[in-house]
């Protein structure tokens, strides 16, 4: 790593920097990150999601959260790379340090594909010096980097999507908010062109660009989509972008935070900056949409279903040998393409970490007592799942079920909110959270997050949280609902359903909405602790569980019994 | 009317002015007005609290907002003054209103004591034209203009504030904002000079300017604090505060929304902008204060028990000579002082209005049905206060008494709530108004504010309200819980007690805080519907009213019997 710190100084006093940052992005401002993007985890050897690597002439900083700072250090012994760390007390920003350490005759070079608009404008506001925003340096030196996939991309058919391109560009153009659109963000260049493919793993998207100007350009590797009929667009090479944003006139509509500077800064005419009208688009989905994702939700049920059923049937059964066998349940369903993410299969204090992956190393053997936990879901054709399950392994402690129930009667107060429209998921929140705070407790995350539609398995702009967000909840939206607790060296809960807003009411006070929850799994109610539910929570369950039932009947023969058995209180 | 407004163009003639603007504010972005302020009725004849008045060459327009455009119209009729609604379909701000009339040769003029510093901030980045920002136009037609009042200050001693003026300067100073502290807003700078007045009605304020430099200025009448000893602060000039601001070297702390234009105008050195860190210093109450405040809140409850039992057993009582017995009942209590706001005393459909204030014209006998609602508070040297209470006088409909059991769950969901460190009352807001959602129903306002120490009854900077606010809940605030159910021309709900927020626990997830209610008055039980109660919710209105009867009971024996009679489910 050493090496590779003082290759890239090299190549900064041939271009004159004073300091180089290597962000942990892509060009799209992706969630997850293909391989070829990688390259801050490459230079500093520093594999954690998020973080930041900035290169001086005499130092070198890396910055990241508190989730990875025992990682971090372990990773940047001898690297000569020094971590500092983010949001706590006296914890400095990157720019405040770079303003710290530059004055007008300094220069401070990266990448513009791998910063967003938004975050290069502060830069630009904080420092008082020159900026080359062109650079790839670290390509110069990384001579083996992964390619992008060369997987061919497909057309998500209209059954499945319910509107043709033409018709969704038809809906971003009234939005009337420009002339020009431009996307960088995979998600919604993909929602608006039908268009999937393999670039992102567990994110069936395309690396691309997209402008809806006077043509509807999709910027990609040709080769990728020229087996496509693709209706009223435009294919140009990846690369063209800028030249075709530099000739545009009027105005273009650009979201800052999900487009890159590099591109933005090709613009010659006037920018009008706001959210990404497609994400609000395909936050709320349409009739067929909805229908196809309630069929995926069955079929996923009846895939988690099994599972359950297996592994508690079953004894010495690993994590690892669990997760495989859930996504082989999942294989068996009509129109399963691939994970949504990253199984989290945990069992026992393992769960405790709430973003815990199994591997050779921490990998457990499932043991008859305790908590395991599964947070996992698909991509079908019709629609993307996500959904965690807690199933009680044998014994248990009177903290473990009380832990359980608490977490069960967030999760049911959420799911039973009734809403004025106008509501956001930070007033919402709280109604999971207050029976879980009750008993001095928290999770430290949000409650829930939108969901993509075949796509990413987190997508805005909604969610459940405390911080304030002012995206308002609307019908045709859907969103987890996945409160927890976690107790570091003792164990994690989580139970997570999808919930679908729709329409409740309309009168002399407004409209009011409420939740549909469809995801259709049962709940393991073996370590409740009765007597904290309350009568309408017991109906809840009821009346969940016959839906389940009713629902997934016809394909789990074989285990209805056992689902009979795990649900009643 | 008409007149006025041609006596001012002339005078904008003279000054060569194309617009001019008459707002309904004073210099310290009062809530409440003294009458000297109330130029924008003078000149239009529109009384609403909320308007303002903008006076072109050909055309004069009055902005007001949905709560009085009924009135507006009725009020504008041939005074040539065209009404613009605010907030309504393709309505049309006064700043959108200006910048499409006027071009960069424009002249736009007004008092600039009388507009924030932000709003003319946002003049200015919308209008391209010049701005004269120090003419007081209607004061020279206004020729019986009223005076402010001439009531000496007092003291607020140190038994009753708990800290001097010194330590709370020295609070101020400990922020480290900034080299010297404007203060604007009257009620900032009475909490920081422990100052009280009688300059506004129901607010105990001195019209005043307050600024923490070299030296402790306050800028007012002189000859209203001439009397006192008022350590280690300097009295200047109400109008030498632009003299002194002037002279400034260094950096001042404004608070650009609750500061004028015209003084922060007059500053030369360096301007930082935040919310006044006296706002975030008196919203957390000192122990001195709440000991205090407990004692204000008992004799509040004894004045407001006393007043609902001689309602209950009178007959033929109208609104007007309620809410006189009430006053006479407070004044009744050690150390009262005066109203902390306008009572609304309303009986029948007159509470479904939410801000009824009963006058001569509107005045209604109580009669045997439906609910009064009375909504009061008092300034006492120990605390100010701000209680509801609905009262059942006789037969009720269904509907009334399930809308009553309603507000109550909400008011019992909110007073019950545990929440972590950094809660705002936007998380907060929900609980209140799930149970009247869940019916379809919503009241259209804010479910609770801060409240002052023998200051505004309103007082921020936190709150109960489903837009967001950032301001996290604090041990020592107070806030008003108050949701309601208001129906046009049936009936209106409100119960409302005071919260204080207290520590809860602290452990491996955090500090958590919950609610001490500290209003004391028996909620009249007779409407409620028992089975739409939780056990627990039972629960806590046998707590209260026990907590209720403890304190007052030694003062209220003549209606004790009374007292459990109503509370008894």
């Amino acid at each position: 790593m050493k090496q590779r710190v003082e290759q890239l100084r090299e190549l900064m006093q041939q271009h004159n920097m004073d300091y180089y940052i290597v962000p942990s992005s892509d060009p799209h401002m992706s969630e997850y990150l293909p391989e070829r993007f990688k390259q801050r985890a490459w230079v500093s050897g520093f594999t954690g999601s998020a973080g930041t690597l900035v290169i001086g002439m005499n130092e070198a900083g890396l910055w990241t959260d508190g989730r990875y700072f025992i990682q971090a250090e372990r990773q940047l012994k001898d690297t000569g790379i020094k971590l500092f760390k983010m949001r706590v007390p006296g914890a400095i920003t990157i720019k405040d340090y770079l303003a710290q350490n530059t004055n007008k005759d300094s220069v401070v070079g990266f990448d513009g594909r791998l910063l967003s608009e938004g975050y290069v404008k502060g830069l630009k506001e904080t420092l008082d010096c020159s900026l080359i925003i062109d650079k790839d340096l670290v390509d110069e030196i990384w001579t083996d980097r992964p390619s992008l996939p060369s997987d061919k991309a497909f057309k998500h058919e209209i059954e499945f999507t319910g509107l043709s391109t033409l018709e969704k560009i038809e809906q971003l153009k009234q939005s009337n908010k420009a002339d020009a659109y431009l996307l960088c963000s995979l998600d919604d260049i993909c929602w608006l062109y039908n268009i999937r493919a393999n670039d992102i793993k567990n994110n069936p998207v395309l690396m691309s660009y997209a402008l809806v100007a006077d043509k509807n350009y999709l910027f990609t590797d040709k080769s990728k989509v020229e087996h496509l009929e693709l209706e009223g667009i435009t294919v140009r090479d990846y690369d063209e972008i800028t030249e075709v944003l530099a000739s545009l006139e009027g105005t273009v509509y650009v979201d800052p935070t999900r487009s890159n500077h590099y591109v933005v800064n090709a613009i010659n005419c006037e920018i009008i900056e706001g959210r990404n009208v497609t994400t609000d688009l395909k936050a709320k989905k349409n009739d067929v949409e909805i229908k196809n994702l309630i069929n995926c939700q069955i079929k996923d049920g009846i895939a988690m279903t099994k599972f359950l059923h297996w592994l508690d049937n079953s004894n010495g059964v690993s994590e690892l040998e669990a997760e495989a066998k859930l996504l082989s349940f999942r294989s068996e369903q009509p129109d399963f393409i691939q994970n949504s993410f990253d199984y989290i299969s945990a069992y026992g204090d393992n769960a405790a970490m709430m973003h815990y992956k199994a591997s050779p190393e921490t990998n457990r053997v499932i043991d008859n007592k305790s908590f395991y936990l599964i947070d996992s879901g698909g991509q079908y054709l019709d629609g993307t799942t996500d959904i965690t399950r807690t199933l009680s392994c044998g014994e248990l402690t009177e903290e473990e079920r009380i832990d359980y129930t608490l977490v069960l009667k967030g999760h049911i107060a959420l799911s039973k909110a009734v809403f004025l429209e106008g509501t956001t998921g930070s007033n919402l929140d709280i109604l999971a959270r207050q029976p879980i705070w009750e008993h001095n407790m928290d999770y430290k995350c949000g409650t829930g997050h939108g969901v993509g539609y075949l796509l990413n398995v987190h997508e805005g702009p909604h969610g459940f949280a405390r911080t304030p967000n002012n995206v308002a909840l609307e019908v045709g939206m859907i969103i987890t609902n996945e409160p927890g607790i976690y107790k570091e060296n003792r164990h994690g809960i989580r139970t997570e359903n999808t919930l679908l807003v729709r329409p409740y009411s309309k009168g002399e006070f407004g409209e009011f909405y409420n939740f549909e929850t469809i995801s259709y799994c049962p709940i393991d109610l073996r370590p409740v602790k009765k007597d904290m539910l309350t009568e309408q929570e017991i109906d809840w369950l009821t009346n969940y569980h016959n839906k389940v039932i009713e629902l997934l009947s016809p394909s789990i023969q074989a285990e209805l019994e056992w689902v009979k058995e795990i649900t009643t209180l």
